[in-house]
């Protein structure tokens, strides 16, 4: 029973997984979806009444019966890598790869139809309150005046983009940014503008979950630091007990989107709260592995190594 | 309590459906997503510890709490009529909306989620199979020497497209073409390949479902037709009943698939078995209704009108 991972060939967060489930001797396939077609091959049979189907790369072939689970980790566009690349050969490479796999009987570290649904910033935030977690107030609007009543309500509000930063060249960098309630919010009416309390915090929180298994982490802010992803703080990652009600929710999360695999971020306050902020499907663990020491690497081929089989039809 | 149908102003099939609600003086709102922001207004609001999000458009205000069920039907491309479009305005509006749809507790038919996956050929050739329904042999594959040994094991095979036609400017017809086991499979290795035995047919079948509701339809096939959708043979379309075992196989799909509405095209050959060819979550009506008068907008209007909420956080 073969593990696959999907991802592009520079991937060292994938590398540590990957050593981890050598030492247990866990057969890996790792497949680039942009190699299709070309360096790597693949058949689905449905042709017995039943279904097969092999993926082969690198001079291995993986059966379909044969595999174990599947890490979503980052996988090139399908077709990328072909010699005339065009739209729709990436639209038949997608079906015929994703079309096969979503056919096997297998566990999935995120299976993509979760992991869609989970990029929405504001069904986050709903799913984060439904399972405990503290939620800083919010709105997403196109209205200026409902914009302009939540910044006189909250006096200071931070505005962040639901989607990311613009997919511009060269690339913007898109802090979150503390604004006040005097702002001009017109420009709110050409598009929506995401609000959010600001919540003075003595420290980010990282959680990462994987399965069952939480690891928390923490770094102390500067004071009056806004996003600690832009700067140097002089502090660094260090490990933190997940309390009880946390990993509750935790759990919670991980149950209501269909999700094995999530990094959450919290602003922690100066009464100790952790106010949930994101919840990345797809977030790096490479970072706060190597600062804090948490095994989460291993906890990943651990539970990709998991033998359990999903249920026939289902994911 | 309202229903929103997504979708574009021109829309006749939404229109049918309309009319139904109004005649059961359902309220309705109809959205265009291409509309926002701009002519419609959306406001999603997690401020106090819970959530609710209000949608105006042409004078009226439908609130998230009063939400009954969402028909997505041709919604166009969020801001996309917006005054400056962009890939990020729609990136964000999409966040914005869908963010807050899915946050609501209600029904939708089709939830995009589950609609995403629906559209994956293999899955559905699966899904058919585990649902019951008698599914032709087929293989997708990036291997010559697979296709050839397919062609020549079932002698007549029809080769077909998974996502579509190219999405080119003329648009390109792509007719599921008959083709022999002598054909040059070399060309299989630059892009994969869906190789289908050929079902000779008496008839083509549609089989609509809306929810628990099935309605199908029968039309005569010319001797040696291979693709319906191109050339008019002079028959049109019949009411059929439906087999027990064929509507038991469809409920089973709509089930493992999460869909509330899904249209089937089979292939019923000289011995009366219908063989699944695919099923289009979005599938058109419009054609089958006005041929055959089956109530098929009105069983679209019941569906959405029903009372019933989804529970909290599912869908």
């Amino acid at each position: 029973m073969t593990v696959l991972i999907l991802t592009s060939e520079q991937d060292v967060t994938a590398d540590m997984a990957v050593a981890k489930l050598h030492e247990r001797g866990v057969p890996v396939m790792r497949l680039d979806p942009a190699d299709i077609p070309g360096k790597a091959v693949l058949s689905a049979d449905y042709a017995h009444g039943d279904f097969d189907g092999h993926l082969s790369a690198n001079g291995h072939v993986l059966s379909m019966g044969g595999l174990r689970s599947v890490w979503v980790r980052r996988p090139g566009e399908p077709a990328a890598h072909a010699a005339h690349p065009t739209q729709w050969l990436t639209a038949e490479t997608r079906q015929a790869l994703y079309g096969m796999l979503y056919s096997a009987s297998t566990r999935w570290m995120n299976h993509p139809r979760n992991a869609d649904q989970a990029r929405y910033k504001p069904w986050q935030l709903r799913i984060a309150h439904l399972s405990g977690f503290a939620v800083p107030p919010t709105v997403i609007t196109t209205a200026p005046r409902v914009a302009q009543q939540f910044a006189q309500e909250y006096r200071d509000v931070v505005v962040k983009s639901a989607s990311g930063p613009p997919p511009d060249d060269p690339e913007l960098a898109l802090p979150t940014t503390l604004i006040g309630p005097d702002a001009d919010f017109s420009a709110v009416a050409a598009g929506p503008a995401l609000l959010q309390r600001y919540i003075p915090k003595r420290a980010d929180i990282r959680l990462t979950c994987v399965g069952p298994r939480l690891f928390a982490a923490r770094k102390r802010a500067a004071p009056g630091q806004v996003d600690g992803r832009y700067g140097d703080t002089g502090y660094s990652w260090e490990t933190t007990e997940v309390p009880d009600r946390i990993a509750k929710s935790g759990h919670e999360y991980l149950t209501l989107s269909g999700l094995a695999y999530a990094a959450f971020d919290f602003a922690e306050d100066e009464e100790g709260v952790w106010w949930f902020l994101e919840c990345n499907q797809g977030g790096q663990f490479g970072f706060v592995e190597l600062e804090t020491g948490q095994p989460i690497a291993e906890a990943v081929a651990l539970w990709l190594a998991q033998d359990r089989r999903a249920p026939e039809g289902r994911w």
